[in-house]
């Protein structure tokens, strides 16, 4: 056990490791590190071999790239559940991302090698690998389409409401305001005008680094989704 | 063997049989279909089951995605070699997209229990697998990078350097302009607006459903990538 800290509750870790078998999992919880990470620490390199897997316990995770035509953008903003790069754990290949943490976080490293060596023992651990990865092909999908069908208003709503497990009620934005404005593909300044004119319309209200949602369908409905 | 002919060079068939051994790739060929199809022509449907691994042998397809919210665009253009919905085979869930031949297209389907059974037995075929998926997830985070980041005659001259393979030549664009237009995310005003652009700068030459691209370094450059 790390000094770091006592292990957090597993179902913060999400689906991957639950996936395991009991023994297969308790095999990775004793090599696994606790990091507890201000905000702005990186955790993983574009182009560096991934010598741990990573889950999010707590906090946010910002995924970054910098293209070989030398752009760079905020892609993806992972949460607690999600597991950073498990293509490259698995395929032993440069991480296409740099990771860094959004805000003071909390993340469970297993070394590489053994999250491979236990994938090759545990075919429903193989089988939660490659489900984590769909999903992660299925996020950038999703991203796809809404950059390509979607004004910046109608993006904004629905990070808002993919971010709201119930009908109503407040949707935490602990993050900088240009990541989440990177994320959505947008200027702070559009990110700002497109809040501010869902505060106007009633389907939201602003409160600093959290957003009240009085009615998540008509938040829906702005999002273009009704 | 089926009557729609004899199969076709496997070097055309991509990466993914390559990297399973002999004896498991003479299997899974004993089970291939080809298919010959016309333009138009459905492959898989979002939310079916795939029945077949699709390898692209000769052709484009189209990949479109409807989502939750009523939003249709198209996502991706495959090219002869790549691999169709691997994820889908594998973990046996729904296809995310729906697939169609933008042009008279030649494809190997080979059973995805067989699929399935095969990569279970052969460890460098489940290893190419997860090479499929890991670049499947880098296709769609390279276009969020570019919707983010680069303006429509940036995308246009992007997706045609990627296109060519040699310092110059010609690039074959033989799909609907509407569909080149949709995976870059455009209208196919923008989209001709931005080829007349470049031509009109010396950077390409347009030839009906062939482009001449006199100096991949210069469009390069225009793609912001110089």
């Amino acid at each position: 056990m790390p000094a770091s800290g006592a292990l957090p509750d597993l179902t913060q870790a999400g689906p991957l490791l639950h996936a395991a078998s009991a023994e297969t999992r308790a095999g990775l919880l004793r090599h696994a590190r606790l990091l507890v990470l201000p905000p702005g620490a990186m955790v993983v390199a574009q182009g560096a071999e991934v010598e741990a897997l990573h889950l999010l316990v707590e906090g946010s995770l910002g995924l970054r790239v910098a293209d070989d035509g030398g752009a760079t953008t905020l892609v993806e903003i992972l949460r607690p559940g999600e597991a950073m790069a498990i293509g490259a754990v698995m395929l032993r290949v440069p991480c296409a991302v740099t990771a860094t943490t959004l805000v003071p976080s909390r993340l469970l490293a297993i070394p590489a090698e053994e999250v491979r060596a236990a994938t090759a023992r545990d075919t429903r651990l193989m089988r939660a690998a490659m489900e984590q990865m769909a999903r992660e092909w299925r996020l950038m999908l999703d991203q796809v389409v809404d950059l390509k069908t979607r004004d910046a208003t109608q993006r904004t709503a629905r990070f808002l409401v993919r971010r709201l497990a119930a009908p109503q009620g407040p949707v935490e934005m602990p993050e900088p305001r240009i990541a989440i404005a990177a994320r959505l593909g947008m200027t702070p300044e559009s990110l700002s005008r497109a809040l501010h004119g869902l505060e106007a319309a009633g389907l939201l209200r602003l409160r600093g680094r959290r957003v009240d949602v009085p009615d998540r369908a008509a938040l829906l409905r702005a999002a273009g989704s009704g």
